[in-house]
């Protein structure tokens, strides 16, 4: 929303003064309070100001880009999460990569026996293991997985947009979503990089605000 | 930005009646046009409405969140992407999975003797490749690849959610950014789903609008 010259003038004055009546602001700008009405409308209703009775105009730190992303900042892991896919810790790096071949997943998650996550198996990490010289029939995965604690994990409340931070930060593609447990945390969702590019993809198509 | 009841009415009226006079709104709410000119700057102002001097106020056809999204559909490719990895066709799968470490990136484009796109590696068509018993020094990645023309390209003049729909159509990890010569494509960037996950955390950090 572009805003006009005077309007600009108006949160000028506000931030500056607040809170501050209307009548004053008028003052300010030798106008009458009636000529300022439509602008303090609508600049309170798109949310630059804020009105308190008996008070007066003050203003609140909002941005317009601020106010257009709100809803955005208010997105949860669990409105976007896919569900995970898990392996035990004693299968070997082959059965691994058919499993991942057949869920069509590019991260899985380890478990142990009471499922609760160990570690986490990227492509890079089964590629890694595939090159090596080794029977990849008799390594367990448990060998060559990143293991816990070093596994970022995130919750089903967190927002969306810390857990797509922590993707970028650490150069990974998934993030278990967990349950914390007395024994462990057991593994729930997954969180990826395609779920992020979905997200984008129906915010321009105005399906999630 | 949440409007008011008598806002939500006039909208309708417009969209039923447009165009129309402030005056013929007025009176199909009984008010007086003072009354109403609060509400219909605020409508004309954040885009739902538009005025034409003597027509009178017509109805853009743009809900609010039509209005939120309208620049993030502008973003461009060029503005996300990343720069591409290449290798030659004829260099083997080993040497382009230690390229793919190296380079710290998820796909490499494959290009022949004139430099130009043949085909394109994930780290699937790699892992595919290492668990199969072939020794992989000997086997040229244009033996694995994914060819042309079924390698997905994009445009740096291109929709960023044009291109990020692709990657999610496609259930691929990266599309190569490409100018077109006579003699084929030049790969001149690469745009990955981390490039979508990153604008996303900078359109709720408002970097980018």
């Amino acid at each position: 929303m572009d805003l006009t010259q005077r309007q600009e003038h108006i949160i000028e004055i506000v931030k500056e003064n607040g809170p501050i009546t209307g009548e004053n602001i008028a003052e300010r700008l030798s106008l009458t309070r009636a000529t300022l009405r439509p602008d303090l409308a609508i600049l309170t209703m798109a949310g630059y100001l804020d009105a308190r009775p008996r008070v007066g105009y003050f203003y609140t730190g909002k941005t317009g880009s601020e106010l257009l992303t709100e809803k955005l900042k208010k997105f949860k892991v669990q409105e976007f999460q896919s569900i995970p896919v898990v392996v035990h810790e004693n299968v070997s790096v082959y059965d691994a990569i058919c499993t991942m071949f057949l869920e069509d997943v590019g991260t899985l998650f380890v478990v142990n026996d009471h499922a609760k996550l160990v570690g986490v198996l990227s492509r890079k990490d089964l590629l890694r293991a595939s090159i090596g010289n080794q029977d990849l029939r008799e390594i367990p995965v448990h060998i060559i997985m990143t293991r816990m604690p070093n596994v970022t994990i995130c919750y089903k409340e967190d927002l969306l947009l810390e857990a797509g931070q922590m993707l970028i930060d650490k150069q990974i593609d998934a993030l278990p979503v967990v349950k914390n447990d007395e024994d462990g945390y057991e593994v729930i969702g997954r969180l990826t990089k395609t779920n992020l590019t979905k997200a984008l993809v129906e915010l321009g198509r105005d399906e999630r605000i």
